[in-house]
């Protein structure tokens, strides 16, 4: 067996000790004579699993007991529209803030609930950095204010916590969360897909505040009602059960690497080795701000373009995958989330250093 | 390691071949150094394990070609909502058959979004039988019929096919799909989660008929709507990537045990034994009437509900976990999907005598 390292934007790769663990576990779990795809998520075995998730995530985060924690399923595209119809509260307008793709899907879907206003965007830049809070404008009715922390396809990251006065922060972290601390307390609303830092695709997390809850539309789904959600311990329709087990493992595994602090000075170390060798390179080019560049998702080109395709097959011969980078963006985009070890990001520096050597 | 017999009701036992193979194929997917969790749903080794899945299900089930089959999230609680969002087609009102606790649930999520008519209910005979069709009083401007085909809790099962005339007839088929053969050309729609003989909990499979989609109410959540989904091969939001995989290798045993044909003929075997050895004792009973029998889901009850708690303390030393009945009924249920072996309902119908023996 020869594991490759993966750059993908998720799904994506996973700690290799989490997988091990749960190949062993894969047809009795810890004596129960079950795996636990097969347990019922009413019995204790699955309600354990379940809790220590929840309490790995708390503590990780350092969740304050005025938030609800919850596992739901939909990804963020279904957040999308789903906070809209739990936050409106009677409101009829919500204030987005458009950094690129996905705070554009999402201002997309929230258009068919409220009236959306965008505060402001990146569109001056080309989506290229984070627009300065002093160049917002918000609006003082809004039921809340939307970003995307991190932009998975265009590589801006939020460095800063922006302040939204009164009026709830509500953030799709899909792409940086637990990839370093946050105070959890200056945000309304925190959602992901889990399939990044967390663990499989199909899970997806809420992280709420409650006095925000109990005033969704009518047309709310049920198994989508975060107060109805809250009130079931997540468990209101079957939760995707599997992809807990595999998320609480890996909420476990970050905890053994010291913790959030810890894994924040990890990243800083990986995407520091791939920015500062592509700034020193003429061949290879970032676009992003350097005050807003991703953590997580690294967007690069090689000048000449025409190199693209044998830069990707070199990379696949070397068992480095997925370094191809969105259709709409182009070039490159490695993905080095939390799981990513070192030898990964500085093996892909090597390569593109030969690779600069044979062809610049 | 001893593997127990497992009749929760769901998330439920699964075909052990099909676990040992995903724990084997867990850090490293047919060579490709990577773990089915980790793969970027848009590369060609998940886009291949998707295509043949989906190849599968439309072998098994035999699904005409003008059947979209969409692989989603959120459950069959979430689809009580989608269905009417999606199938309403400009018009006000649906008839829903009243069988048990699950079509009153998908009674009520529907009142959100339509006029809901009760074309039939279980009702007079405490749901302990399916109404016959002659009772049924269908509304000719129904957008369609909804019917749930195994009512899990209840135990009462559809050995028959409505005929719905020109109204598409939409079935919640959570708990009994894959069980045998069905003519899916009969229906306009049939969903499930994929928890009981399919896979993971998290997946959820929708099978419509091409010409009900794309008049989705606006307020549908764009990852809800069956015509984007569609149109995007159910990659309009990442997909339960590893849920869809061993789903794929649940189709796989399925069809290695000779179809569906094979599968019907095992679970009358199965519940065969456990039936007749139920009704051939005064001490356990069973309230369901004869030809509505589940043979999925089969609650019985001791006379005397006072030995209830000795009974499941034996059950369980000897293996056979998760016999309560649930709460709304009480009393037992041995819940007997696919992937019981014959072997389980033999042991349950050992213990039983052995019980009666004991306490009789």
């Amino acid at each position: 067996m020869t594991r490759v390292f993966n750059f993908s934007a998720g799904p994506a790769a996973l700690p290799e000790p989490v997988l091990r663990l749960a190949a062993e576990e894969m047809l009795d779990w810890h004596g129960s004579g079950m795996s636990v795809m097969e347990m019922s998520h009413r019995g204790k075995e699955f309600i354990a699993i379940h809790a220590e998730a929840e309490a790995l995530l708390r503590e990780l985060l350092a969740i304050p007991a005025n938030y609800k924690v919850l596992f739901l399923q939909g990804g963020a595209i279904g957040q999308n529209a789903i906070v809209p119809m739990n936050l409106l509260r009677g409101k009829t307008r919500a204030d987005y803030v458009d950094t690129g793709d996905w705070s554009k899907k999402s201002i997309k879907e929230a258009g068919h609930y409220c009236t959306v206003n965008v505060a402001a965007s990146g569109k001056g830049s080309n989506f290229t950095a984070i627009p300065k809070q002093d160049a917002w404008r918000l609006d003082p009715d809004a039921a809340y204010v939307h970003i995307c922390s991190n932009e998975t396809i265009g590589g801006v990251e939020y460095h800063w916590t922006p302040d939204t006065g009164s009026v709830p922060l509500v953030a799709d972290m899909s792409s940086n969360i637990l990839s370093r601390p946050i105070d959890v307390s200056r945000y309304g609303l925190i959602y992901a897909g889990a399939q990044k830092n967390i663990g499989p695709a199909g899970l997806t997390i809420v992280i709420v505040r409650d006095d925000l809850i109990g005033q969704a539309l009518p047309i709310t789904p049920t198994a989508f009602d975060y107060a109805q959600q809250a009130a079931n311990d997540s468990m209101l329709n079957t939760p995707p059960t599997y992809a807990i087990y595999i998320a609480g493992l890996v909420f476990r595994w970050i905890k053994d690497q010291g913790g959030l602090a810890a894994i924040e000075a990890h990243n800083r170390r990986k995407a520091a080795i791939l920015y500062d060798f592509v700034d020193s390179s003429d061949f290879y080019t970032s676009p992003i701000a350097r005050e807003d560049r991703s953590l997580m998702n690294v967007p690069f080109k090689l000048r000449d373009e025409s190199l693209d395709a044998a830069f990707l097959k070199g990379a696949e011969a070397r068992a480095m995958k997925q370094l191809k980078g969105h259709r709409s963006v182009g070039g490159m985009r490695a993905s080095i989330y939390n799981a990513m070890p070192i030898e990964g990001v500085e093996a892909l520096v090597a390569y593109m250093k030969e690779f600069e050597a044979s062809n610049g």
